[in-house]
C-alpha cells in the first residue's frame, strides 16, 4: 500500500532467515482484514509503502538454527501479531502483549498478501496445524489467524456467560464471528447491529436471534426494547469508531460489559460517564489469538462452527487491489486470498 | 449549598413520613465527601440551594407503615444511594444500579448535614447496626456509607487479588480507604500516589508499600520502575480528572485493570487507546455500598481495619461551612460532623 486507495502488487526480494529464531513462511491462504480498511481509507502517501497482511495460513518453507517446535513442510496458522512465547505475558495467554509484539503487515513489518514472509519468533507466533493444506476447512482455519479469536477476545471480555443477552456492534467478519463467539458461550440472545443484508443474514446463520439495524439514539432504545428495558449484559463493540463505541455503552446493562476489538480510532473514549454511571466495565484489546486456538480449534474440525463462511470471495494475489475495493464499497464481507 | 464557595446553615421544616417505606433518620454523625468539593468549587447559584451531605450513621426515629426490617430507637449505617432492596439490581448486590436509584444531597435529594432526613425505601437502604450509638468505632463504621466501600469497589474493580501489585491514584480519604482495600485482597505491593504529607503517612499505616509524589509523565516512569517495568496489576483511580484517569491507564500493566470512582468531570475518557493496546480493562462507578457492608463490617468489629483514621477532625452542624474550606484548602483530610 503506497497510500490510501493506492494497493499495487510489487515484486520484492526474497524473505530470508535473518535471525536464528526466524522461520519462513510459504503462504498457501491469506486474507484482506477490515482494519486494512482504515489505512485504505486514510494513508499518507509513502515512498517505501506498506507490506499488507497480517492473518495467513502457510507452510514453513525455512527454519532458523534456534526453531524447535517446527520444522519444513509444517502447515501453520499466522496470528497477526508476533509473539516469543517466552515472556510471562505469553505464559499468561496474552500474547499480544509480548514484551517482543509487533503486527505482521503494520509499521514496516512484512505482510502476509504475498507469496512469503519472514517469521519472526516462530516457535511462539506459528501454530501448527495437524490438517492437510487442501482441506476443506481452510476457510474456517484461516480466521483463527484473526477475526475468530477477535470475535472471541471480544466476547470473553464482554463476559458472555449462559443465559445471557448479548449485543454485537458492527456486521463485518469480526462482528459476525462475535456472533459465534457468544453463541459457543452460551449467551441465550444475541442481538446483531448493523444494516447490509448479506452479512445480517449470516449473523442470523450464525445465532443472531435478533438484528438491530437503527443507528444512534434510536439504536439504543430499539435494543432497550428488546432488552427488558435495561440493555444487553454484554456488548461486543467491533468497529472502532466514536459513535459505535458510545452506541455500544449506552445499549449495556448496568453492571454489564463492553468488549471492545474494534481499533479505536480516537485517542478520547466517548460515555465515559455513562459507562461509570452505570457501573459498566469496557475491556479489550488486540486479540491473544494464539492463545484461543486451542478452544477454538476443535470447533472448527468437528464441524460445531463455521467461521469460514465470512469469506464470500476468493482471489489471487494480482486481484488484492480490487479485494480493497470490494471491501470498502462493501461489495464483499471478507476477501480471501490465495496466492 | 446557594453557589460555589456558598454553604450556609439553614433551618428547614422537619422531615416527614411522605411514602409508606419511607424511614426519618436522626443524624448521628456526618461527614463532608472529597465528591462534595466539586459542587463546592463550580455550583451555580441556585435559589433553592442543594441539601448536602451523603453519608450518615444514625438513629430511625420514625417509620412508615410499610417499612418491615427497622424499628424505632435502631441504629443504622446510610449509604450514599438509595436502593429499594427488591429490584433485580439490588438482589444481585448493585445497589446502586437500583431500579429507584438515587444520590442523598443530590439533585434534589435532602441530604445528611443536617438533623434528621427523610429516607425512601428506608427497608433496602439502610444498614442496621448491633453496636451502642457511643460506640467508639464509630468513625470508622460511618466510612460504610462511602469512601471505605467505595475504596474497595476501586479494588475489586481493579482485580485487586493475592500477591499482585496495586496503585493508588489519589491521597484523599478514598483513595486511602482503596489502600486498606487492596490490603485487605491481598496486594503485595500498594502503590500510593500523592503529594500530602499527612495522607501518604495515612497511606503508609495503612499499608502503603510505595510513595510516588511525581505527577505526568514522571510518576508513569516512577511506577514503572517501581513495577519491574510493566506498570501495576491493578490500578485504583480515586480522583475523577482526565490527568488522573490517564495516569491511572498509563501505569497499569499491560492485561491490567483499572478501577475508577472519581467522579468523572468529563464526558470523553483519555487513554482509550493506550488502555485498547495494553488490554487493560476499565471499570467501576458508583459503589453499591450497601453490598460490601456484610463483607467489610467484622474487618471494623474485630479491629482488624482502622479506616475512620481519615477523619481528623470533628465539627458541630455550624461548623459545617468552615469544614468544606478546610478539606477544599486540604487542611484536613476528611471531616466528622456530628449535629
Amino acid at each position: 500500500m503506497r497510500a490510501a486507495g493506492d494497493v499495487r502488487i510489487e515484486d520484492v526480494p526474497d524473505p530470508s532467515i535473518l535471525d536464528p529464531t526466524d522461520a519462513i513462511l510459504r503462504v498457501t491462504r491469506a486474507c484482506i482484514c477490515g482494519s486494512d480498511l482504515w489505512p485504505y481509507a486514510s494513508m499518507e502517501p509513502s515512498e517505501t509503502g506498506q507490506s499488507m497482511g497480517h492473518e495467513a495460513i502457510g507452510i514453513v518453507e525455512d527454519i532458523g538454527a534456534e526453531v524447535r517446535m517446527l520444522k519444513r513442510g509444517d502447515l501453520v496458522v499466522m496470528p497477526f501479531a508476533i509473539s516469543d512465547g517466552t515472556c510471562e505475558f505469553c505464559h499468561q495467554g496474552l500474547q499480544t502483549e509480548c514484551v517482543h509484539v509487533a503486527f505482521f503487515g503494520n509499521n514496516g513489518m512484512n505482510g502476509a498478501q504475498a507469496e512469503a514472509l519472514r517469521i519472526p519468533y516462530a516457535d511462539g507466533t506459528l501454530y501448527k496445524l495437524l490438517v492437510r493444506e487442501d482441506d476443506a476447512l481452510m476457510p474456517s482455519l484461516l480466521t483463527l489467524a484473526d477475526v475468530l479469536g477477535t470475535g472471541h477476545h471480544a466476547a470473553v471480555l464482554a463476559k458472555v456467560a449462559p443465559g445471557t443477552s448479548a449485543a454485537v456492534v458492527g456486521d463485518g467478519a469480526v462482528g459476525l464471528c462475535g456472533v459465534i463467539a457468544a453463541k459457543r458461550l452460551g449467551a441465550e440472545q444475541i442481538i446483531i447491529m448493523g444494516r447490509h443484508e448479506d452479512r445480517l443474514r449470516l449473523a442470523k446463520e450464525f445465532g443472531a436471534t435478533d438484528v438491530v439495524s437503527e443507528r444512534g439514539e434510536e439504536a439504543v432504545e430499539r435494543v432497550h426494547e428488546l432488552t427488558g428495558g435495561f440493555g444487553a449484559h454484554s456488548v461486543l463493540e467491533c468497529v472502532g469508531l466514536n459513535q459505535s463505541t458510545e452506541t455500544a455503552i449506552s445499549i449495556a446493562r448496568p453492571g454489564g460489559a463492553v468488549g471492545r476489538v474494534g481499533v479505536p480510532q480516537d485517542p478520547m473514549m466517548p460515555g465515559s460517564q455513562a459507562a461509570f454511571y452505570g457501573n459498566i466495565t469496557v475491556g479489550g484489546g488486540p486479540a491473544p489469538v494464539r492463545a484461543y486456538i486451542d478452544e477454538l480449534l476443535p470447533d472448527i474440525l468437528e464441524g460445531r462452527i463455521n467461521p469460514g463462511k465470512v469469506f464470500d470471495r476468493n482471489i489471487g494475489l494480482d486481484e488484492v487491489p480490487d479485494g480493497y475495493r470490494a471491501m470498502a464499497d462493501r461489495e464483499s464481507i471478507k476477501v480471501m486470498v490465495t496466492p
